[in-house]
């Protein structure tokens, strides 16, 4: 559909893209009057519109359509201790390194990449391998590696000093732990339930890049979706349905799967909403996680990533990451965050004790396996036989500029017309998905000075303004309206001309194909409202 | 509607609003795990749908509904010119004071109006007058009122010092002056037009109180409109309207409007829309701020109040603030903020010389009367004389959490009934608008073990949800699932029984009047449709 990717090997294509962002009113840079701020963007009318409906449509899909997951609406500030808990206050840092010459600041790992070298993990730390230099001046004078957070920091109240520091928070989830309790206590779900948010987050990156795609200031779209250990899944049915189980991905989630078979299931209805919002399947990846790079805590991690102009990155993370985060926030909390679960209750009632005995040792020996104490593991089977579990966790954690981001990159396209003289004509068309789309229809006079047409084209504007965001364009020949509409992706122009005043019918100019099709005006709204659902 | 304000003299009602906050997961104190964090709050599952359809709400009267207002989402961190020219980085302060005899912290101002005084004002600071005593302790042995300024300070890249020191924005507002250049330049609108942004802004407040009323992370809507100096539209049309010429505010705005009648439409757009979203006519205040308390830019400002139990407080304040803001910025950036207007050009160049001459001695004397130099004065003229201008702005800014408070404060009642054995039962109900109730519809299956009705409620069930957020709940006897629907303000009951598999109709229970009627299935998406839009 797009050609976009034809016509550069990264930066060129990115350069037209962003260059249409800046004219049509996409995206800008932050506090452009002032020499711009990095790392910051700011979406101008058209982007406001996009980044509104792609939250809308994440919403939608993972929240309203669904009955096992609920909103949250968290603050970016949070006590200090939540980062604690996370790990993010000592662990959420990269390596840094400056050049003793030109006083140029990288960051250590991506210097190295771009030039073909590896970063080198040492003693908990950090050091650069033989031979790399300095790309803006090419010295090899370069500091070691030092560790940088990247968290904002900032004071809450009038006293600025260690006991009022706290943090900007650099991703949304960890709200969604810290109100696990009043969520699970409030909203009668039971587990497996999922709590989603969407919102900004702040990190200090050393190095933002690739215009939107690494900023300081992001917006995310989060999704904690809680399910059993393994464990109490088999206590309760007496199976556990793992991927080998070939189960049935598209249809009713099933209780008796394991996190194996949740997580697969969340890695394609992901997949699926991406698709419904136009990102075809093959600019789609999946990279799975190899054990190295896994957290020690997670049990797979799955990213999706994008070809992008300047290459093939992650749009979105979905990660099992265990109970780990449950059981961090109730080991520095003190609040235990253990539901409690009529039925594994129910069931582990109905064993005898051999069979209690049995599933004990199998399940300590499993738990000692994976790195837990004896302790540990005896308390979690007594849990279980109690009906009681910290649930575990699958995360899928999307970030919202850089899915516009390669929305935008996807839709842009220059595609070579031949005009009435027959010379080539290049028209610069976004296309976009219709249900993200900023403007759904351009209501458009021929002429303007017919009273009774303008009135009518008046009217079938304010008609179809009721139920979407609608551009009326009144000035210029109609060729080059349709080609302004064309630029910022508006699906349909919708003309009024002579022929309406008699018969009631509009002109449909369809963006991507221009063929031009008859619509009665009384079936207007269900003619464009079916084409603009995901 | 409400018997909200009947129970208490402000503290007891807010502790009953808050409790069935926290119980039915509209509001919990942010990090409450740790022990909070004092002025942050976050919204559970039904308080993020309320703010997310009041936000909705707003969009959709503000930006989609109009033609003359468009969408912008910027960044909280900004360069931090942006506060030097908006006069924030010196004089957004607050008086602090401090008891020394027991530490306790206060915000001067308001610890003077406890007692019944008034915080004095003195050489560009401030004073207490004489008995204003510690709250706590009684003493008064208080220091002196000192500034805090209420802008939460980060550092932006790896660098901690002066030069990478920046804030997160106290306000929306400034981004949009900051951006008017690109917003201009790309969305093809003219003066008058607008620009309209809704986020989070922080203020690190002394006292944060009032349950969620004043927070120090906290969401604002925000509107700029910016329009043609009066001067402009005097050349223009000959005349400029204004209050004394009785402008119809509800129809269409003029051309030939002059700042007073902008403010005053504004003024009165804001009304109907607190008033189409469920806030009476009678609980909301307009305050008109007088002369010294008017910002030395400001020409008017009027608030519009709500009455909270806890006193009447601002939930928007619309100012007209002439050409200060775009003038602060062009001053502070050297970019013109100047538009170049068609008609103004026009209309000077068919004036002639003896005209002109008197417009701009006549201007001269008006501007010097506003407090402008002779030399400013004459620049303005000259410019209107080529068609430039700096555009004048109308602000409506309104602030969403305390708006979403108001609200649930309005729907807050507690209903005494007769129970069927007579004795009286309190319903406690909140009466949200439907437009911005979180839960449109619950779907009830009269009885769990009929699974051709169970079939059929859940095939409504789903029909529903594909349109708005509804909830299924299929236990317990039906008076206590109504009940449970009440608390939330669902409006509507949609319950499946026997007869709905006779003559495919259900019953609909409305909240308000617990009203009871039969309605087809058939029409249930419409007859909700009709109700819950504003």
């Amino acid at each position: 559909m797009s050609n976009y990717k034809d016509n550069d090997g990264g930066k060129r294509g990115l350069d037209a893209l962003s260059s249409l962002c800046k004219r049509r009113g996409f995206i800008f840079p932050s506090s452009e009057i002032y020499g711009g701020i990095n790392g910051f963007w700011d979406y101008g009318p058209m982007g406001a519109e996009l980044k509104r409906n792609i939250r809308d449509a994440w919403w939608r899909f993972m929240v309203q359509d669904r009955e096992d997951v609920v909103g949250l609406d968290a603050t970016i500030i949070m006590h200090p201790r939540v980062w604690q808990a996370s790990g993010h206050a000592s662990g959420f840092a990269d390596p840094m390194v400056d050049c003793k010459d030109c006083k140029k600041r990288y960051r250590a790992d991506q210097l190295c990449e771009e030039q073909g070298a590896k970063l080198v993990q040492k003693d908990g730390g950090w050091e650069l391998p033989e031979g790399v230099k300095c790309l803006q001046c090419g010295s090899a004078n370069l500091t070691e590696p030092r560790s940088f957070n990247l968290m904002f920091k900032t004071h809450v109240g009038p006293v600025e000093d260690e006991s009022s520091a706290t943090y900007l928070r650099p991703e949304t989830a960890q709200a969604i732990f810290t109100q696990f309790l009043n969520i699970y206590a409030t909203s009668r779900r039971s587990v497996p339930f999922g709590v989603a948010q969407s919102g900004k987050s702040f990190r200090n990156e050393i190095n933002p890049r690739n215009y939107t795609f690494r900023s300081r200031e992001f917006e995310q779209m989060e999704l904690e979706f809680f399910i059993r250990p393994d464990e109490a899944v088999e206590l309760i049915y007496g199976h556990v349905v793992t991927m080998a189980d070939n189960p049935d991905l598209d249809g009713e989630p099933q209780q008796d799967w394991g996190w194996e078979v949740w997580h697969r299931y969340w890695v394609e209805q992901r997949l699926k909403w991406y698709r419904s919002i136009g990102l075809p399947s093959e600019a789609l990846h999946l990279y799975w996680q190899k054990g190295d790079e896994l957290a020690h805590y997670a049990r797979a991690c799955v990213d999706i990533e994008y070809e992008f102009p300047f290459g093939v990155q992650e749009l979105e993370g979905i990660a099992a990451r265990s109970d780990f985060d449950l059981s961090q926030h109730q080991k520095f909390s003190g609040k235990s965050m253990e539901v409690f679960d009529d039925h594994l209750k129910a069931a582990v009632s109905a064993m005898d004790e051999g069979a209690k005995q049995m599933f004990e040792q199998r399940t300590v020996s499993a738990c000692i396996l994976r790195g837990k104490s004896l302790d540990e593991a005896k308390a979690f089977c007594a849990g279980l036989f109690e009906g009681r579990y910290v649930p575990h966790v699958i995360e899928p954690s999307a970030g919202t500029d850089r899915l516009a981001l390669a929305i935008l990159c996807n839709a842009y396209d220059e595609e070579t017309l031949t005009d009435s003289k027959g010379k080539p004509d290049v028209r610069t068309v976004m296309r976009l998905h219709p249900a993200i789309a900023p403007i759904k229809a351009a209501v458009l006079p021929l002429v303007k000075n017919r009273p009774e047409l303008y009135a009518k084209a008046r009217e079938i504007y304010k008609l179809l303004r009721k139920e979407w965001n609608c551009f009326w364009d009144e000035s210029g020949a109609i060729g080059r309206r349709y080609r302004r509409q064309d630029e910022v992706g508006t699906p349909f122009c919708v003309t009024v001309d002579f022929e309406t005043l008699d018969d009631d019918t509009v002109t449909v100019r369809r963006r991507d194909s221009m063929e031009q099709e008859r619509v009665q005006v009384s079936s207007l709204v269900s003619w464009i409202g079916a084409a603009v659902r995901t």
